[in-house]
């Protein structure tokens, strides 16, 4: 028996970057958090941590910044291919990188009516984000993106039913055909392949998700997932699978009853923990395969 | 010389109470979080234990649901003040109550260009506030209430500068005319009265705020603070007083020399600790007394 | 009537600051976080922006970090004393500083039995605090200490009753006489003096009130709170008052009966929120003037 | 092509669990945060939202309560066998089942030297946590435990060293041999099989991990981390391999240059973001397969 490194990666997480473009008076920007790692077999800088293939997680972060300005930021997926492409180029011991950005929304103030130049305000509905994980280099390159949604909070104040599960002796949960539904969505789409116009791509599948959401009567959260899920797939064939987690945030109704009260879904209590999750996977029978598609997918991996 | 008991409060803080309004197909929902206390010399509790003075946090609890049912719940401020009210006369050993309430925003979901009879997602740009204090009861009833807005992030990408401050052996800092201003605002004023329209306020000052911060050309946050309230004060005159609790988020250029690329105001790096922290009130000089307004308003106590 | 300028502080939050001590191989390590402020009537900063008589955050910062090395840190109450007399020193047109410090615990590792020499873990049991405001210079200068203890989480399995309160058309919660009692405590005392030993004197007074929350037979949280304070106060001259801002983290009996199960005192669900909140003062009826000593300080200003 | 189900989950997240032993004076307590899920082909639910197969996650909170008094909690992992046998026993349509639990540690609160019967401190120094998986039922089922920490933050004031990197246009990072090592360690080891003193093993592998990162002169953080593991492995036939995430919570020194101060590795700014993160794994060359061992293990998935 002898001890061995298995599979490891190192890189700089969380580079807040944040890049205004100004070429006009009417800037624009993007506020980024950047994560970068690459992976290979460094036994050496396990071993007797010699660093001598080793590319420092600092100067990862460096090019992170330098890139943003030479190539900039045009569309989240974009820029991480880019970087990807890069580290494995730079990286001769290197044999995969994996880049991961989310994005949070700015919205323009507005001032008599219309968006300010250069002034603007945080909004809310999710923040955007992607992993890229990069294969090998040069004929043997292999590129996958999963781009997604975390944080989408949404509800329903009507329209979702749960009942006829199983039971058993510690089941006590009454059935119910009028209940609140809601969740702190985080969804995530692998894309087949990269020929992808990015931006059109997320506003479109995220309008469906929402409008999914919305529309289905629900009788499970699981089905309102696998409904929006196979909606997304019907309508982007760029998509292959994609993948929810989904924590069933509970509004219990209040027993007013002994003030002498009806609440006839009215008052809820906004319940912490514990929440029910559900995870689920939506995926065409022909998809290509996912390959290292979801390595360090944060939740899916 | 003996040892007394000083001012004290107990109360149920954070109840995540959600109200819908389902009188008709078209729901409204209003999400709080609130907070409430009761103070007053209730020294057997703290001596023996005795409680028999003291209305139990529980009670207040189900009294926050039950009231959202009995009496609903049209603006923050209205329905703090009735419960502040009823706590007091419910408890004769109390000489004063605090109620305080979060509001979270929600939109309707689009669906074919409309919003959904009754499905929603969160939104950003700040969550609503309201303290209310009241003091006394009956001919002696004072009641005091400070509204506002907290987590309202805003960003200008330049019309900012900095320089002309005072120097000493420890300064580092350039000079700049050109910078990103940015902060994670929380903005409270406190009303000269209760004879108020709310909603209508609150929402005329949080877009005046924002109006004014895209506005002011600043050469101090301090300064676009200051300019942010007067024209609270001057526009509203039902406000007596407004307070800002600013951070100052840096977001620092990136020196890209080292590469040989220039960084004209384009790549920032946004960073978390430490920050700066600009406190500031603005008032009428001949604004009503403060009394017992400020008490327990978190940030500003 | 006119718009003026009110009560405004300006600095820089959350220095993040380690200072090792190496004088031997035997390293001491002080992980703190120190926020300072300057106040003072500065209209020109708020109105035109002009920042003559301003102290920048950002000198306020590197003095933090310059001063670890060229002072030392003895004690979190000595650091900010000398913090505060310099700033005030150094901005004429300061009449007023508050500097607030939060200590990390460490513990060497254990080796062989022994700690290490310069290797440590972080360990909990609350984090060390301290607000100190000062007022004035030269004979003018008046300094005030509160000290204290954030984040300290205690809990009895047994021990604690609930009894005897205040009903209402509102009230539903049952008597126990055997209930858990938990809380996150934080305190702050207000020093009546500054020729205090403070590193001796928070370690006893730290001692002090986990002993009597141990010892004392509850009857409720205010009776625990107050008992635990007049210790402190008895047994320590050098404290004027000391304040308790106390969740009361419910621990909530699970009703088990409806598997045929008992449950005497055995399994509880902790709860997240809504919680309880006591807070309370226990204070010496001949006290020195609080004057500004409680601005500022997180939770009880 | 059609569109299906792929991999699926639900369970119930969280559940606060405290267990109080409670059969002599001398009480016990255990501080938990259970998570369950299971797995399986439940087309049904997915598609017309038909729950007959589902084992609803309020059902499995109910169990891991009153588990929790029917079985007791002798070790979280044998806790979390049990659940994760009995939740495959009681839903047909489930092919696995996964357990998630945390412990919080708790000590007692010293009196006269001596630790109380029933009145307890939160202590820190790491997180306790395991993830089982079990796959199949009767001859065909499979248990797999990975047990761990969280959250144990340590840091070397000397002994580590950082050079001789892969160097390229961006790097600006200077080399050095003296700065901190500091990382928030998340370590997760697989064992080998289920016949183990879990608590026993626990306890000696927290242990021996603190020791080495003490020892260990570093030359890096992966080679500290792999030195760490493979002490683990080497006195630990019982467990099959380790993984590591380990952020390297960075501590700049900051530059008293320009006020004229030296400062030879005594004052320290402790960043926050971006950090470096290294993940790595030590593995015998003739573990067992690892199967679903690490199926929805955070951070390591």
């Amino acid at each position: 028996m002898s001890i061995v490194l298995g599979p490891n990666q190192y890189g700089k997480a969380e580079n807040r970057l944040v890049r205004i473009v100004r070429d006009t008076d009417r800037h624009e920007i993007r506020d980024l958090n950047v994560s970068s790692a690459l992976r290979g077999p460094v036994e050496a800088a396990h071993g007797s941590g010699d660093q001598g293939d080793v590319l420092p997680t600092d100067t990862q972060k460096n090019t992170v910044f330098a890139f943003a300005k030479e190539k900039g930021v045009r569309s989240l997926e974009e820029f991480a291919l880019t970087l990807g492409d890069h580290f494995i180029a730079q990286t001769p011991a290197a044999d995969g990188a994996r880049i991961e950005i989310e994005e949070y929304a700015w919205s323009r103030i507005p001032v008599d009516g219309a968006g300010h130049d250069h002034s603007f305000v945080r909004t809310g509905g999710g923040t955007r984000t992607t992993v890229v994980n990069i294969d090998g280099r040069g004929a043997d390159r292999v590129a996958h993106v999963v781009s997604g949604l975390a944080d989408l909070t949404v509800l329903k104040s009507t329209g979702s039913e749960f009942h006829g599960f199983l039971k058993d002796e510690y089941t006590t949960l009454p059935e119910t055909t009028d209940r609140i539904l809601a969740t702190s969505l985080v969804a995530r789409w692998r894309y087949d392949h990269t020929d992808v116009d990015w931006d059109k791509s997320f506003d479109a599948i995220k309008a469906l998700l929402l409008q999914r959401f919305a529309e289905i009567h629900s009788y499970a959260l699981q089905q309102t997932l696998y409904g929006m899920g196979s909606a997304v797939l019907e309508q982007h064939p760029e998509v292959a699978e994609i993948k929810f987690s989904a924590p069933n945030k509970h509004h219990f109704l209040v027993d007013l009853s002994p003030f002498g009260t009806e609440n006839p879904g009215e008052v809820f209590h906004a319940a912490d923990r514990p929440y029910g999750l559900i995870e689920a996977t939506v995926v065409r029978d022909d998809a290509s395969d996912a390959g290292s598609a979801w390595h360090g997918v944060p939740g899916f991996c």
